[in-house]
């Protein structure tokens, strides 16, 4: 038995016995208590400040008396001075043990804080970037022992952090001389810390203790938007989160437009991955801007993305994309520097691209993946991504399969007569009375809706200007149940329908949202062919979902997660009416957000999460819809619009169709419907 | 005892049993026989060729029949036809065994070749580079089981070569997709295999079997001049060699010009670093042109410099190396990309840089140590290089020593008043008759003497222009052995020498080598303030050797190796009597020509050589002069020249020194002379 004072960490309830005057910082470590330190106990960086309890701890078996931590010291009262501590704070470095005693370790004080996801059922995630700051003390020359800074630099993170066979970047080298002696010998160091194995690297310096952050930036480089989180790596905050148009935008607006651009033309592919990494530039010029930082401080990039924006940002040539059997270049994960993609950041940031599931079923999928985590599900889970291109996943802790199917822009307002990119001015959010037909209707920049009194002068800058993903949606579903279309896809004449917004449009019909003329603006109608299109589209969506759910060998799932558009923009409601998922029971489909998003960012501010899903896409069974037989069939019979779901009464109807329809996922096909088990 | 055929591979005498039909490549691979194969036993690269011997072998105790190996086969007779095949010869891994058999592996099929150096005493070097060739069949895509192109490949390299954890540079991802389909997933890969713990990389693909080779870069990066060795990696030959001028002298002529440049300039070291740079992209077109290669099959190169030359090549400023403590940036060896100096060669191309000794002991000297090994001597041996600086080794198995002395450039021909380049037209032998007084010269250019008939005929083109370093070396020890200086190096008047060719030259006299103003050429003479430099270099020299003999607790050395433009150019007798180097026995010094460059090669063609210089340098002891009393003191004791040295009689004199002098190391002091213990 040991005389020494016993020292109890919480949360942690790790303790030992340490003898007296022993730091709390290192008994911390010694403990492998998750206690920060950026100046490794020199008192400079306050990062390891910690609450000691005092009063007696039943359930440990201790007394902590008013003595049990050494007096509060003049390092202390000047950081209190200065920065201010918080009552009871002490900090870890400069309190030693004297008693036995309880300390606590605040949530900011750890080096792997949690970082809070806003959805309850989402694990949080643990902040444990690649890059992070270590302050150390540097020997000087010395003639009579030769050595390089860089040799010496190496050494004091082995002696004064245990981080072994440190190297450094060739930009480094260049301006560490200086820097060392601004510092007079004692820098900050942003060191890079990859996979087991991976040398450590540095990658920045700064002169004596730096007292700022760094960032990282997570990327979901969509076919029509790039959209960008800028995460502080200290404390794993989103800073700032800004988006642009994709400018590829320009040679083709599908995947499929893309690739056939490089298939005609020789320089077609450079001059895409040339677009995109200029968007990209672009983009990070403002969220920096918009974070109000140097984006020299970005240091770490995580992108995902689907394989033909894969291929194209890192200048591989997609055409074997376009074609059976879809060969990807690559599909392991890629790590490399970013200036190697042209990246106008930190000259040794890093660039992390999650890894591909399939010719078609990317980076992106893999993300979501990661933040959905259908492998570490106990029910069977559905997980839809919808962007040009659907990213489906199922499965559950026994095993994953994956698929995508090409929905096409429709689900984003393209190849739509009226349709648009959501923004100010686009219908976003539709009703139509099904009794006198009439619709109201919302547009982005404003919360009236149309029938409301003051919505002409809400909208008065932007006007009603078209029609948006999520308004042609929730447009289509409402046509059905208000009676203005039938199940096969058809709008009814004025005759049929009983109303006087639907006129002859050449061959077929249209439905008049809203007339804008008489003021010069658009006239915004839904044509018979807007109609097909999102027919398509759901049906695309739909039987890839369907094709898993008979390879995983059910006929239903337990629940359903709604990524990308969906979750933000469409709703739930109007994609079961419009049959674009199978039937789950509403309380069981939630919406994760931009799902792809969330899971470049997990992979930025943990770096475990990356071998993790390495490893969990090697896992995942990959299904080509292009070569099953069945996602054909399931595609035909998918393409009829139920006109309800439960728990919605069918409030009008032309066809009804057999409650089966409903039952087996809201595909239908007019009556010749055929059932699978 | 198993009953299946003995196998005995000679020259390594390994020997096995083995099935009958066995391939003899099998047989070789299994028991770590050095025999080729690039196509992996495919019988396409023909690089396993090796001859059975046939009939009795008491000393191994077999006898070999004609049936011992499988019958010439249709590849061995279509490889016959088509390139031809050696009498004797057979495909290794198309014969296979079938009775006892003795099979030689000739010197070109093994992998690790010797690379035979011209100098008896050197060790040979083992061919062993980074960048090595490997031929796969690489499995095709399918729908089934998606994985990308690299992924297949590199599982190619697992199976069929044992090679795990292959990574690929990003370029490669560019490239691959069209190359293995018009291969028809048969490609050759240019693999770079590092240090132990380094993945191996693809840098290059061809299309089916590549049949030709790939080439490195030995550069030896001089203050004045740069000089590269392009090198077969397949065969270890020397294909070209080539040099050009620094672009760096137009900042200034020694290296310490250099660092002031950067010190006056703000941008000065980034101008000296761009024309570096530049230089060395126009060696390598230069040298790729000689060799008559795509300068894009350059994969790999290996620098040596002097720790000034290699920072402004890595782009960092000198300035902390013209101050005490001298502190390098970084004293380990470098590898990076070659692109990433710039450098305009195959665009995954590697640079390595041999580590620095100490802040004036560069990698140039590093490259001496690696290619002289005075670590591996069991005599004292003194190593010279002579550049700009001199580097100066000292050691054997025990310890090695290691300096730099400035000795300017006068044993270049710089700030010499008619000295010049080595370049025709510059003199560069010469002969003083010690009756007459009267010069005879060679320039370079003309084998022939001055004084011989057909001189003037035979330099038509160039004249005499002037004199280069090992002229003005020979010329003033032939102007003291001939009595024109005395000990402190004072040039006599024409009364005390007796030579019209003396002549009052401001303060002091010069002597006439040559007048050409007849024909409009130049005057050359030797001034005083020429024999002062040369006193000063050779001083230099002398107190680096000196003090590091002093260090190492000796008096004298077992021998001698000059290095550098002493072997190449200078004299080993004129710089023995000007007491540039210790006394020696004449059959004990040798002349290493350029061991900088041998040791650049050296670290080329052998990977395990880098780690080994690594750790060599490691463990050299560094001598800083700067901080030495002793150097100084030998400085100012050396600066006299002697005027013979055994086995040299002593031609004329004006003062005559102790013989002592010339037993201690040809260092005098005009008669004070000490003497050190």
């Amino acid at each position: 038995m040991t005389n020494d004072p016993l020292v109890i960490f919480t949360p942690s309830g790790k303790r030992g016995h340490f003898p007296v005057g022993t730091p709390i910082l290192t008994a911390a470590r010694q403990l492998g208590v998750d206690l920060d330190s950026v100046c490794g106990g020199r008192g400079i960086c306050s990062k390891c400040q910690i609450t000691p309890s005092y009063g007696e701890f039943a359930k440990h078996g201790v007394t902590v008396d008013e003595n049990a931590l050494s007096e509060w010291n003049a390092v202390e009262a000047r950081y209190d001075e200065k920065r201010g501590l918080k009552k009871g704070r002490r900090l870890g470095c400069q309190a030693s043990v004297q008693g036995d005693v309880v300390i606590d370790v605040p949530p900011e004080s750890q080096v792997h804080k949690q970082v809070v996801r806003k959805r309850a059922e989402a694990r949080d995630i643990i902040l444990d970037p690649t890059v992070s700051l270590y302050y150390v003390v540097v020997n000087e020359p010395d003639m009579h022992d030769p050595s390089g800074d860089l040799e010496r630099l190496t050494m004091a993170l082995k002696d004064q952090w245990d981080i072994d066979g440190v190297s450094a970047d060739l930009h480094i080298l260049g301006i560490m001389q200086p820097i060392l002696r601004k510092g007079e010998w004692k820098v900050t160091v942003a060191l890079h810390q990859g996979r087991t194995g991976e040398p450590p690297r540095i990658m920045h310096l700064w002169p004596g203790f730096y007292e700022g952050t760094i960032y990282g930036l997570a990327v979901d480089l969509g076919s029509t938007t790039i959209a960008a989180h800028l995460c502080d790596l200290r404390s794993g905050v989103v800073v700032a989160s800004s988006g642009i148009m994709n400018p590829q935008i320009r040679f083709g607006e599908d995947l499929m437009s893309r690739v056939s651009y490089s298939m005609m033309n020789a320089a077609g592919a450079a001059e895409m991955t040339n677009a995109v990494r200029a968007g990209m530039n672009q983009l990070f010029d403002q969220i920096a801007s918009e974070g109000e930082i140097d984006k020299t401080l970005i240091m770490d990039t995580v992108f995902v993305c689907n394989p033909v924006m894969h291929h194209l940002f890192l200048g591989i040539d997609p055409f074997e994309l376009g074609q059976a059997p879809f060969a990807l270049a690559t599909s392991d994960a890629i790590r490399l520097n970013a200036r190697d993609l042209g990246l106008d950041i930190h000259p040794a940031a890093r660039t992390y691209l999650l890894p591909c599931i399939a010719g078609h079923v990317g980076a992106d999928a893999a993300a979501v993946a990661l933040s959905e985590a259908p492998d570490k599900s106990d029910d069977l889970v559905l997980v839809v991504d919808v962007g040009t291109n659907a990213e489906i996943l199922l499965g559950n802790r026994e095993k994953v399969l994956a698929c995508s199917s090409p929905t096409g822009p429709a689900f984003e307002g393209a190849q739509i007569s009226s349709g648009q990119r959501a923004a100010p001015g686009a219908i976003e959010r539709c009703e139509i009375d099904p009794v006198t037909k009439e619709p109201r209707f919302k547009v982005i920049g404003s919360d009236l809706w149309s029938t409301e009194d003051g919505f002409m002068d809400a909208i008065a800058t932007t006007g009603v200007t078209g029609i948006c993903g999520s308004g042609i949606i929730e447009i289509v579903a409402e046509m059905r149940m208000a009676g203005l279309v039938d199940a096969p896809g058809l709008i009814g004449s004025p005759e049929q329908t009983g109303s006087d917004r639907i006129f002859l449009d050449g061959r077929t019909h249209s439905y008049m949202i809203y007339d804008g003329s008489a003021d010069g603006g658009p006239v915004i109608t839904v044509t018979n062919r807007d109609i097909r299109e999102i027919q398509m589209a759901k049906a695309a969506l739909y039987s890839g979902a369907r094709l898993l759910m008979d390879k995983f060998g059910v006929d239903k799932v337990d629940r359903i997660v709604l990524a990308g558009a969906f979750g933000a923009h469409i709703s739930t409601k109007h994609a079961m009416v419009l049959g674009m998922i199978p039937d789950a029971p509403l309380d069981k489909v939630t919406s994760a957000g931009n799902a792809a998003g969330t899971g470049a960012r997990i992979a930025l501010l943990n770096r475990a999460a990356r071998t993790e899903i390495e490893a969990t896409v090697r896992e995942i069974h990959k299904i080509e819809t292009a070569i099953e037989p069945r996602f054909q069939e399931h595609f035909v019979n998918a393409s009829a619009i139920p006109n309800a779901v439960e728990p919605f009464p069918i409030l009008n109807s032309i066809v009804t169709l057999p409650t089966a329809t409903f039952n087996t996922g809201g595909g239908g096909d007019g009556g010749r419907r055929r059932r699978r088990g």
